[in-house]
């Protein structure tokens, strides 16, 4: 029988589901895979807390050196999160030639050009389906059976916490801070919700995402990003009643050699596949000139869902004479032959809080018509307070540019501008 | 840079497909992956027929040897369809090495040992993605993130044609018989609909998830089936009134070592994610004990997304110097250590024409109740009619075989049986 010995960089909340889902399936495994998957050491910081896992203490080390300078270890296991040192301590196991599997989507989103030339000079795989939506085997679709394809676009719920506030959102008409909260209280959302609510987490696990889709290094500071934290119990009501539902989208468009990549909350109508995907589920839908459009589902977070993928990892790598890397040239620096957009072409929902008063509708109109931006729909919400009443806007597609431009012709006076979100279909 | 040399058996609307797709991404792969592909020969029956594709005339051959036994072309391309002649063609190509990639659901599910063996035997590569689904990735993601869970449950929409009939009765309460017309005029129903609407199609594509899924080897004629052709338009709008909605569902569940596989109608709640799975789309959904709830979705035929299926395969093939197979052993008998049950749990809904007098009720819940059936919900449907009126239950949980003998007390002068259908969660 085939034997493996494992490393853990970290024993936290995926670290413990790992070693947990191993316990559990050790010996199916070996029984099926005539495989034998040992953990020789473990890497924590403190050998002494308390875990969620049964590791026995005489594997726990706080000595990094125990894990990546033992050379029978062959593959280490990465759950520390965050950049460092997990990214120094993945580039020392590879150059010693052993293969990391990582759950760590900021370290492969910032260094991977660093860590791909290791594995590759050294000869050691690099395995991340962890990284990116837990359990939905998004990175493996992209490296292998969607090759196929000249991938256009991509949108994914790729963040469960957003996703649990705004459907909550939407169900019961509850406001931002108030389910934000109550998500905190259940602990589905940290106690600084930052990484999440401000798209951070998303942003890294696109630039992932994208990166295989269009073949080509997608850095992370080329996604543009905006959270959820201004949306209103207001926008979200309108929006439904015009049809549209409201989620923190990850969008990677490609066009020739043209990127968009962006994380931004986003209209979808009622009866698109991913305004299905509530809760804490994540999606993953896409477009190819082959494959057409398709759609990954699942649970994109949680200790035993991203364990299942840390494991696949751990099995593929075991059974793998030959590591895969990707196919592109996964540079330090923007790759020369993309052009990356920030004037991409969207729908907006566009709410304004407008005087009462004759000539207000035409000079909001002339505004946008100023930037060739056409009103598809209008909408009056609600009656007059104070002089004032609310006015909702959808329209065709423009330019994010004219956009832009045409919400600043607007006199605040006249028409105040209270919210402009993207619609995409 | 490498070259891969190609051999088609067969060149109709797959194979076309096929061709169509490299034609136009041929130079791409070329510059991505240093990977020539050419097709040197195209087994056809009639080489003077006029096909979808500009495949030169002097690559086309009647002769398989031609393609089988050119020492050059070392990978074999199946778009035949059918048992025979193709799985004969693909044992010589895999006897003399030569790896297979075939879209053939009908040779793999009968001929999946025999094939397997060969590839084994020498060496070769055998690749089937296209045999199920289309372009939806199911049989990548089974074979390797998926590895790390015991699954238990999967549930497929995987039959386009069938949920283009069902959607549309669905939605517009048409009979059965007005909608399959009309699908085959649109090209969405072969002239002999059989394959499709009795649910053979779907039980070659259940077979081999199955034994994917569960590491066993689960034969075609393990699958019960049952097909749509009995479903009215009554059985379809009452339980829409009840808030379901009508699949023809591929159905494999495990349990310890007792395996169920059936293809039949089921209803489902109409917020069940495969409910939203309307048209010709297919979708696969499934459970694993680490992975928890997953869904694939997407294009399950047409020629272009069944190609992106089958150049996935090839490139995979082509990049791989080892190829993996299946871990269990794929016999030509059934699995001993399985044990494959027809009296399956599942809830029921039964539609019964019954006589309009005092104690029918309760006659026909005492049937029920003798088995052990317990009835959820009740319904009388319209009004009465030449003294009998329909009545619609949906039963709790219960044994096939219980429900079966508790219909077989109904007396058909008081309670006459007109639909039986699953229910399933």
């Amino acid at each position: 029988m085939k034997e493996i010995v494992i490393g853990f960089l970290g024993c936290g909340n995926v670290g413990g589901g790992v070693w947990n889902l191993l316990e559990g399936f050790a010996s199916e495994i070996a029984h099926r895979d005539q495989l034998k998957i040992r953990v020789k050491k473990v890497l924590v910081r403190n050998v002494n807390k308390a875990r969620t896992c049964a590791v026995p203490q005489e594997l726990l080390t706080s000595n990094p050196a125990e894990v990546l300078e033992d050379p029978e270890i062959s593959l280490v296991a990465e759950f520390m999160g965050g950049e460092q040192p997990a990214t120094d301590y993945m580039l020392r196991a590879l150059e010693s030639g052993k293969t990391v599997v990582t759950a760590n989507k900021v370290a492969v989103a910032l260094n991977w050009h660093r860590l791909q030339a290791a594995a590759q000079q050294h000869n050691a795989g690099l395995y991340y389906e962890a990284s990116v939506c837990g359990a939905i085997p998004i990175i493996s679709t992209l490296m292998t059976p969607l090759q196929s394809n000249r991938i256009t676009k991509l949108m994914g719920i790729i963040n469960g916490t957003t996703n649990y506030i705004l459907s909550r959102m939407y169900e019961n008409g509850e406001d931002y801070a108030d389910v934000l909260s109550d998500a905190q209280k259940l602990g589905l959302a940290e106690p600084d919700p930052a990484s999440d609510v401000e798209g951070m987490d998303a942003a890294y696990k696109l630039s992932i995402m994208a990166s295989l889709a269009f073949h080509a290094r997608v850095h992370y500071d080329k996604v543009y990003r905006e959270g959820i934290t201004r949306i209103t119990a207001m926008d979200i009501t309108c929006g439904k009643e015009m049809g549209y539902v409201l989620k923190l989208l990850a969008i990677a468009k490609r066009e020739g050699n043209v990127i968009e990549t962006r994380v931004h909350p986003t209209f979808l109508k009622a009866d698109h596949p991913l305004a299905q995907v509530n809760g804490s589920f994540n999606a993953v839908y896409l477009h190819g000139h082959a494959c057409k459009e398709m759609m990954l589902q699942g649970r994109g977070a949680g200790d035993i869902p991203t364990a299942s993928a840390v494991v696949g990892d751990i099995l593929h790598a075991a059974m793998s004479d030959v590591h895969v890397h990707p196919t592109f040239e996964n540079r330090a620096t923007p790759d020369p032959l993309m052009v990356f957009t920030d004037d991409w072409q969207s729908r907006y929902f566009i709410r304004l809080s407008a005087k009462d008063a004759p000539g207000v509708l035409a000079s909001v109109a002339g505004s946008f018509a100023r930037e060739n931006v056409s009103i598809a729909t209008m909408m009056q919400k609600g009656s007059v307070e104070q002089g004032r009443v609310p006015l909702i806007f959808i329209t065709h597609g423009a330019s994010e540019k004219a956009m832009q431009a045409a919400l600043k012709h607007l006199d605040p006076e006249v028409a105040r501008i209270e919210s402009m979100i993207r619609v995409e279909d």
